[in-house]
């Protein structure tokens, strides 16, 4: 590769990393948020019916025209940043509607808009640190998910043949468990029907409450105690590290104290005996330093 | 300006910043709070009845003397308190009625009461301690506002044309998406009407429940890793000056030792050489220390 | 007073302080509880209708019997306790039915049961936990509570003449405001009613739900930073004083030091000067440790 | 007992908890759950029918013999743990339904999945973690209990009369009262049929409400602050031991200077009196040290 190409390639990084192009695609993202906003008003007139559709295809060019930028300038790295897969994905979708045309994809354009997340480097920073609480979480989620997947097939089970608006089979059961777990409605419009047929029904939905909730509790306590610890250190570090300067300190200064004890030692000894050297003191009060 | 105009202001400071002056204010807000409350319950006698207006316009006038006097005492500055600007608006809010007369603008006049937050300093301390929280939530506050705008945009076209009850334009969507994320009839009210045509439309409500939820928890962790790291820092910073002051005087010890030592040394020097002089060893011992 | 009398009055302590005694009316509480608790079941027999009155009239008596001890022992002491005065209220509470003999007043009986309070230390300790907790929140309750006045008084003069079973008093309209801040049907049960005559009556409800539901998360916050630095506290001491404990030691040791040099300078003065005496040196020793 | 059935005993143990025979029983309870959630899906075929019981009866068995293993191998020692004791009644359970044949007991053998929780040691963690936090919750969960009794027994008393399908017997009030906790639907379902009766029933649940509300947050404080401890005391621990170990390295050094020191002012006095022996000075060096 010559040094010509890999000039260009260092250009295009600098064009595609600047403010300029970032806040470009910011301004698209922003004005297509509206497009998509408006769409949900039922009452547009004419030119505005006909720009809209104008709008969302000069954005999805601009958008794919951008990762096709991206992926020249940072070649097989561009894969490794998590967020550059986020955009092709969101845009991804956001093709596939152009081509089909059902409804429910048509509505997945407005994902586009999540696209802020990726370009302004503060939301960044949040949906960072929101993804950095999942890993932490991740034993208890597992114990929750086994929780629901045994409680919904013993839904089924107990409550489906008598109750299959709730609990038919395992989805809607998986399903109206989570509504119970929300706490929404879970006395009068999920027990009672049920405890009609099955009296001793609340047992099964009080200890699921009572499981359920103590697991999210400690769910939450999990991330609270993993953000306080992660905040805590960063300051202890400060502080600690500080401390430690101070004592090194200390250290090096009783260190050369005692150098110089022993070359007052030493000296003693030659004025005492008489022909001892001056070097040997000095070297002496060196290695102890 | 003159000394006697001088004099003038610092009294009028002296007098709207006096307890006297306070409490006064203080007590008239109570009894308009009691009156308007009064004004509330159905049955009440003639006399009764002319008495509350009367009351009313006294309060208000009597509140705006209060505001014109602290403008004429600390002139531009009066701009300078978020306080005063609140008390401001509160009054302004509360004459508009008696201009115009309509039922809603009349209903704003009990927002004075809200004025005991800035005549109270206790009350301040608190309110001033709840909007000191809001900055650290800004950026996870603009995050849930994104979610918000693409889920109730996407649930228009999704949903608009089954459930316009519920999702009929922008307007209604955010606001029944406001309800599932309090979880209030989420699975009955909202979810069940939607799911009778949108069979799949469970998966939209639980992803944006566990999104909200999560982004919500993380508002609120927040707020407490701030609150914890403010009172925190307090506290160990009155720990940590203790113990620098400790290491501190550890260091001076040494230095005085070291001090001694080197004047020792040179004495020693001195003795066995004969000639050197006392100034240059305690010379070192000041240079040390 | 006499020595006798004092002696009675110390034995009379004793005896109502004593494990014995307490054990005995922690018995009789939980007599009582269950028989009240079997007083709820519709089906009993004759023998045992006739025996509940009179356990209740014993377990009363022998209360009031407690109580009167009591105040024998501890003269105007006892007024000084939280948990005499709880206890007398209780008790007295109890009484109350046996003369009128409503029903409302006949189920306060069951209060009694709250006496296990403050017989056992270890449900007596919680107590006072959770009561320690109050003062800390004290500000915030106070802005809460003006909130939901105003917010009341505003309610009824908005929709109180269209809503009068929601919004009709100031009374109705708190409880459906505390209805509201639980979120318990308050989009369904309260704002749906409402909006049906006032269009923009969600924004009432969605800034009073977002304000109180700050305030009370604030509320939390406090209560939480408050448990976790009073913990924190008492750990952090003991940590700290070892630290200073080992500090002390070092400075302890330096100054031995600097003595024992300036013992050795005055030794070596003396030694060249021919004449200073031991006895200055040690005195400076100890002067400067 | 021979060397020989030592080895054997030995052997055996080292089986029960080699990887592989682990990961032998963790396959089979995941396979048995698939099994189990198949049978929840109503359209099945033949093949597939008869398949399920025998695969149900080939995980049973082999619960049972790996159960036996353990017993053979651990001997008294397999009743100290506590997961096989949660291994031994999730067993016990599922055994059970193939002699009776009950719908509500072959539900039970769903159960069987939880045997995950005792098999992976990253679940037996968390599980052993959210346990450990029960102990710290027992006084604040004993004063909900009695708050939960002694309401339970008022409400049947004052409400059972009028609304017997809310507060008719302890057990239904009880129950009715946990939904009035759980804030569902506490004021339509509940409150509001009272209230036809007994106008003043919204201070039984207000008051009932707030206590509750209150105690339940003081039991979520208290595992939060139990958690924060914990791990917080763990990292001080190790920040503590860094600093002690430099301020013991400091004090070393110290202690090595004064040793030097005296080492010096006995050369000192032995070169000025003539006579004293190095090894007194020595000693002095050692046992300061």
């Amino acid at each position: 590769m010559s040094t010509a190409t890999m000039t260009a390639t260092d250009r295009l990084i600098a064009f595609v990393e600047s403010a300029l192009f970032r806040n470009f695609i910011l301004g698209l993202i922003v004005i297509n948020a509206i497009t998509l906003g408006l769409e949900t008003f039922p009452v547009r007139q004419a030119w505005f019916l006909s720009i809209l559709p104008i709008v969302d295809r000069v954005v999805v060019s601009v958008f794919v025209f951008e990762l096709i930028l991206k992926f020249i300038a940072y070649r097989m790295r561009f894969f490794k940043s998590g967020w550059n897969w986020f955009d092709l994905i969101v845009v991804g979708v956001s093709i596939m509607p152009d081509a089909g045309g059902f409804a429910v994809l048509r509505s997945l354009r407005i994902l586009r808009v999540f696209r802020l997340f990726s370009v302004m480097p503060e939301m960044r920073k949040v949906i960072e640190a929101l993804l950095r609480a999942i890993p932490g979480m991740g034993a208890i989620i597992a114990v929750l998910a086994l929780m629901f997947y045994v409680s919904s097939v013993m839904a089924v089970k107990l409550f489906g043949g008598t109750n299959p608006e709730l609990f038919g089979n395992l989805g809607e059961s998986a399903l109206s468990l989570f509504q119970v777990m929300t706490l929404e409605g879970w006395a009068t419009e999920v027990q009672n029907p049920v405890r009609e047929n099955h009296g001793w029904a609340w047992i099964f939905f009080l200890v699921f409450i009572v499981l359920t909730s103590f697991a999210v509790l400690n769910l939450f306590i999990a991330i609270i105690v993993d953000s306080l610890q992660a905040k805590h250190f960063d300051d202890e570090d400060a502080r600690d590290e500080e401390a430690q300067e101070e004592r090194a300190e200390l250290m090096h200064e009783i260190r050369a104290l005692r150098a110089e004890v022993s070359a007052l030692h030493s000296e003693l000894q030659r004025s005492s005996s008489g022909s001892s050297s001056d070097n040997m003191a000095s070297k002496a009060a060196d290695s102890s330093e």
